[in-house]
């Protein structure tokens, strides 16, 4: 069996790896092309490119190489098929959301002008998942259905706010018989919007912070519960800044964690069921984790100053960069802005937030790609005055709504996502 | 929003729907083809057939409708993508397993011959994994690593062993900080031992049962320790039974549960979290959940004379029936046989079986389907006199075996599974 931590070293996020950039000529000769063609094709955003040695631009290895196993799969329908799941040409409709250069648009709405208009999560995600805006929906729930602090004393001091979501969902799940599946329709928004409300109260859910679960509960809106949750005084500049990080992170069509969420839909999971699967996708470290990465690239800097020998050493040590580079987002990664002003806006002298600027200048002056939005909630947690892990918790409340919409519109489809392998001896 | 209660009537277990069944004639039409060509399509297995009216025999709508597809598919890529999620073309290829006529082949080796011959499930999973064939090997864990008897309280009383199976699993994950991560290589392997071991002791994890989790963690081996775990004597019959149902199980190529697992898995998640998707994933009522559906059906029968009755009342409400017809396996599900047999060997008298086998002939009678291996598993549950839910938990524990593995695999190959979605507007 190979080295499974191998797989670091092949990561989407890897800008420093020399193999992964080529030139113009090379990147001509790969694809059988025209250098005019390679640039239209650069600036439609299908290959990366980054300036190079001199004044030569490079050009990104995994784009190309997509773009040519896109032309070969033209004979044959094999490679479609397999093409599919990375990245390759659509696998289903749905009315959801699109991604287009300025970032996901929730049925037709762009979530940037969404996030910085300042709407509030609730109307966001009862937009997402039903077509209604409704700017005084509201996202309640009575309680958790659990024992919170018999919960709280089975989970580890300081665990992760993922690993909390986890096991408060999974429980609350064991401990509710007979109302596994959802009612359907109107019904199934109300236990929709009620999962949120506990999501949000769960981050709470570890010895010594269970008080918190109530008081998230009760809480004016999502976002003030996802301060109360992580912690935080729920100030309304707090609820503001978490409000548009909950917003621009609340879908991103079939990302790996939303697409769990299909899968276990298509075999007609409830909606817990369909979070549960979701929430554990996200904790891999190309996801969600990918937060948690970009935390320790922070931490590993004690000034600001420090980002580009940092960068440096990674670079040497061929070592992966998370927050940087977003495949489908060449040109930046266009949810980032409205959250890193969210975070000046918040608290202007934030180290973290300094610290996030300072690794995006020496990664644009070292030619690599520039920050995602994995970044960006980094810094917002940082701005916030948040602990570790909180920027995958933001990721995953938001997204919530997301995968909710996902699951509801995979059932209301009607089939099962069930796709059949080639086996190959070995 | 459309009723999501419609999804049940779509099933594909729905086998009595007039409108699911066309004449040979109506099929020539939708394919454009002669009788020939659909004559030796049906002894393909690419379209189901039942006998019909008179002499002719009828043919399953979907089916068609799904090589129809297949054929337009080759007019555009596009087809083919939207396809493959919907048992199309290979989206990937995997060492692990393959579906012949006669089931599932682990690694080139038949599942019902390894069944049959009596093959121990920890022998079976560890060639799934590492391709290992090792009559010795054990899995084992020191404990669960959490309070059981506090999380124990947190679960409802009779709650579904796929309840407890995520709860304690979620639990174990969020007491263990740090240790999320696999180590890789032959590490992982012994984590993912243990975690098979835990697996089945978190069976009688529920408030009164707790004192069987010690002793299923040291049970001779993995099926002692699931007959433990769902309270049942441990004797060598009944792990003998409950080794060839966990076998029989342990991988369907990418089924929606594993699926899951390869989607986690292609993030970055550790075993636990893609065992944890898994799980959810597999209580959906047209995946795990359709033992419970096939329990139910059981229970509406008091005496196995009642089956042609309860059949046709569920005929007339157009209600789709659980346990029977499997699409890949058109002319019979080849695991069923031997978990029947089984069960026959153990407890020949056994009340369930004898109206798993009179639903059996009543379907048969009404030119329905044969019993899938969900209908077996409910016969092994009963014979071995388990409680509600333990077919179900059957097939979690077995599965385990394949969801491990295809994580195994998925993080070998390195690559995210995330594919596109087209946006539509409604």
């Amino acid at each position: 069996m190979a080295n499974v931590d191998q797989r670091g070293s092949t990561d989407q996020h890897d800008a420093f790896d020399a193999h992964a950039w080529v030139t113009a000529d090379e990147a001509c000769g790969m694809l059988g092309i025209k250098r005019g063609t390679l640039y239209a094709y650069a600036s439609r955003g299908l290959v990366r490119s980054a300036p190079g040695e001199g004044r030569e631009r490079r050009y990104r290895r995994d784009d190309l190489e997509r773009l040519r196993a896109r032309s070969q799969a033209r004979a044959g329908h094999a490679a479609v098929a397999s093409g599919a799941l990375r990245w390759g040409e659509p696998v289903l409709d749905t009315a959801i959301s699109g991604i287009g250069d300025d970032g996901p648009h929730y049925r037709g709405r762009s979530a940037v002008e969404l996030a910085r208009s300042g709407a509030r999560f609730e109307v966001v995600a009862e937009w997402l998942w039903a077509g209604r805006w409704d700017d005084d929906v509201r996202f309640e729930a009575r309680d958790l259905g659990i024992d919170v602090r018999r919960a709280a004393r089975l989970v580890a001091q300081g665990a992760h706010p993922l690993d909390r979501l986890l096991a408060g969902v999974a429980l609350i799940g064991a401990a509710e018989r007979g109302s596994r599946f959802d009612p359907g329709g109107e019904g199934t928004l109300v236990r929709a919007r009620s999962l949120v409300r506990r999501l949000a109260a769960l981050l709470a859910l570890a010895p010594g912070e269970e008080d918190r679960v109530d008081e998230a509960l009760a809480a004016p809106t999502i976002a003030h519960a996802v301060a109360i949750g992580l912690g935080l005084r729920a100030t309304k500049r707090a609820a503001s800044a978490i409000d548009r990080a909950l917003v621009v992170m609340a879908d991103h069509e079939l990302n790996a964690s939303t697409f769990t969420a299909r899968v276990a839909a298509g075999a007609g999971a409830d909606l817990h069921a369909c979070v549960l699967a979701a929430l554990a996708t996200l904790t891999g470290p190309t996801h969600g984790g990918s937060c948690d990465r970009m935390e320790a690239l922070l931490a590993e800097a004690r000034e600001p100053e420090d980002a580009a020998r940092i960068l440096a050493d990674r670079r040497r040590r061929g070592d992966a960069l998370p927050g940087f580079g977003h495949p489908l987002y060449p040109s930046g990664d266009p949810r980032t802005p409205p959250l890193l002003e969210a975070a000046e806006e918040l608290a202007p002298r934030s180290v973290v937030l300094r610290k996030v600027r300072a690794f995006t200048s020496a990664m644009s002056l070292a030619g690599g790609e520039p920050p995602t939005v994995d970044a960006a909630l980094v810094a917002v947690a940082g701005a916030l005055g948040a602990g570790p892990g909180s920027a995958a918790a933001l990721m995953a409340i938001g997204r919530a709504a997301g995968w909710i919409a996902h699951a509801i519109e995979q059932r209301e489809a009607g089939f099962q996502l069930r796709p059949r392998a080639r086996y190959v001896s070995r």
